[in-house]
């Protein structure tokens, strides 16, 4: 048995977390820059509980609002320079993956001087903001993991930033949040939070306890398929997503994700598909490509979704996210020439070729 | 669903782990104070290990293997001496239980000049020596605790420092060094392991995320009763028994533990009762109690362990770990008083009364 496992943010999660557990939130420093992006904090109702934790605690704040989605590295320059102009010592990240891991860059880059050269390089001082992670949808599972993925124009595509430094020191979740979602994007984070649970699960770094929360998560995602599939989401649906969602987030941190997300990110990159509807695209043919080799663990994970093969997890991702429009030949190449590079592909449990990975596309849309 | 969940601590679990990653403990700091017991760190061979990988680390130690069964308050200040006059940068505990929790309270004391009136109060600065635990016991899950217990003179009883500073900077565990310890000890620790897992369950903040780790951890100690009870434990339940006792302490370090730790201090305080071997005597009239109002958890916990019933559960206890004198119901009376002012009880789900807790020792002994 070999178990490597390390996420030290601490989870609190429950109806008004934010509000009552306000205390936590007062340790953390004098000034808060609150991260999050145009709209969706404010709709969550995140944002307001926010603001009234932090004047309760007497801390002031300043609003950096500018996080888009898939955030540039422009982007994380500027609310650093934010932070250190206006002497913000602590970071509250309010959203969903953008902002929360926008966030992570920012506490970095407001502690550190560090040039673009070296942004991914994980090569840091000792030194970052404080941060309090609040998610306002249930996928990315960024607020327990130490990543913060950034679009590299440089590589064209999105490459992530890992540091141990980057775990926020708390992780808040109300699932009251997520009722403002659109429905489209309830879906979408949903499955990328699927696909982190399951490509944990069939990473080379995979061990007995990330497979535990692996399990307990694809579960509870898996009690929610009907209820995302006709857009009938109960309360309690919604805290497992969420739950669901911080584990994959737990999972990932301790296992990398594999070839989809490599994959995923072409899509995103150069097509603009969202991320997590990125990632579901091709997860069964991801699923198909390992079963040759993976027969039991492939099987495993199925069984917890409920489902009988590979055809009906297509069947279940076709019918929740639609299908996309095809890649050309070319487009194929290109993309799959890109994938390889990631470091991604070297994490997978049985690593594809430039070849298998052309052929997964090809399946997949 | 309402979550709290903390541990910051990072795990590595594996064959020679702490040779293999030496550069792990490379970081903590130029001069260690490894703390162990008179014997046990030798005879299992961690404490090779340990003194091999500072020399390939080129950091100097110093060996304080003064560390008693349930250490006094007395040892901890000579530990922290130690450290402070002999210039050590950080702790490495290596052994069961009591190494453990006295590693942490010097790393805590070699930092800051705390009196002997506030050493149990939680109110601490922000220092304390960084720290890499070994454990050499499959029970107390110290390595991944914020708990240090030591026997309390002017208590009666043992009582618990605790504070999140206590986390250990990195847990390593090789379940080889289980191989040199006496029977009775794997036995009795194993039980110390699985009190742990049952009694978080049972406590008012046990949550969803906490019952996943205990239903994980039960169910490996399980696999390995038939091998306690006849003597004739494999390398892979050995392992087994090391990734349950970490979840152990897991779970405690967010649920906390209950009456039965209460009224087992006694039995260690008082009669000289081997920790592990207390709370097992206590077990099964604890689940007795709580039947009456918890029928559903309490069947749940049975049922992981494979039992169909509390009897069965205390045939099982009896068979691993024989019977205890009676006490005389004088020694009742004292040791239900000391337990019932504990703050154990109140975190158990159904706290019991003081003549609850009479009832529970004399059911047990």
């Amino acid at each position: 048995m070999t178990i490597s496992y390390q996420m030290p943010t601490k989870v609190l999660m429950g109806h008004n977390v934010v509000r009552q557990s306000a205390d936590l939130i007062s340790v953390l420093g004098k000034k808060a820059l609150i991260v999050t992006g145009a709209r969706s904090a404010e709709a969550s109702g995140a944002l307001d509980d926010v603001t009234a934790a932090l004047k309760q605690n007497r801390q002031s704040y300043l609003i950096f609002n500018k996080v888009m989605s898939n955030p540039t590295i422009a982007c994380v320059y500027d609310g650093a320079d934010a932070a250190k102009k206006e002497g913000c010592d602590f970071v509250v990240a309010v959203g969903g993956g953008s902002p929360m891991d926008a966030a992570k860059a920012i506490a970095l880059l407001a502690c550190q001087d560090i040039p673009q050269s070296d942004l991914f390089s994980g090569r840091y001082g000792g030194t970052v903001l404080p941060m309090a992670h609040i998610p306002t949808t249930a996928g990315t599972g960024s607020e327990v993991t130490p990543y913060a993925i950034l679009t590299n124009d440089a590589a064209q595509t999105k490459t992530s930033l890992a540091s141990p430094l980057l775990f926020p020191n708390i992780a808040m979740l109300d699932a009251r949040y997520l009722k403002a979602l659109p429905h489209t994007v309830a879906v979408c984070t949903a499955i990328d939070a699927l696909s982190h649970l399951t490509e944990g699960m069939l990473t080379v770094r995979s061990n007995m306890m990330t497979d535990m929360l692996a399990t307990e998560g694809i579960k509870n995602i898996a009690y929610c398929l009907g209820a995302l599939k006709n857009g009938l989401l109960t309360d309690e649906q919604r805290e497992k997503l969420l739950y669901a969602s911080m584990l994959g987030g737990m999972v990932i941190s301790n296992c990398g994700t594999t070839a989809v997300h490599a994959m995923g990110y072409s899509l995103t990159y150069f097509k603009n598909v969202e991320h997590g509807r990125a990632n579901g695209l091709l997860l069964a043919a991801f699923f198909e490509f390992l079963q040759k080799n993976e027969v039991e663990k492939v099987s495993r994970i199925l069984e917890l979704m409920g489902l009988k093969s590979v055809d009906e997890l297509k069947k279940t991702l076709d019918e929740l996210l639609g299908k996309m429009d095809p890649l050309s030949e070319q487009e194929i190449v290109q993309y799959s020439r890109i994938s390889i590079n990631t470091k991604n592909i070297g994490n997978t449990l049985v690593p594809p070729t430039e070849r298998d990975i052309a052929d997964m596309f090809r399946a997949s849309l």
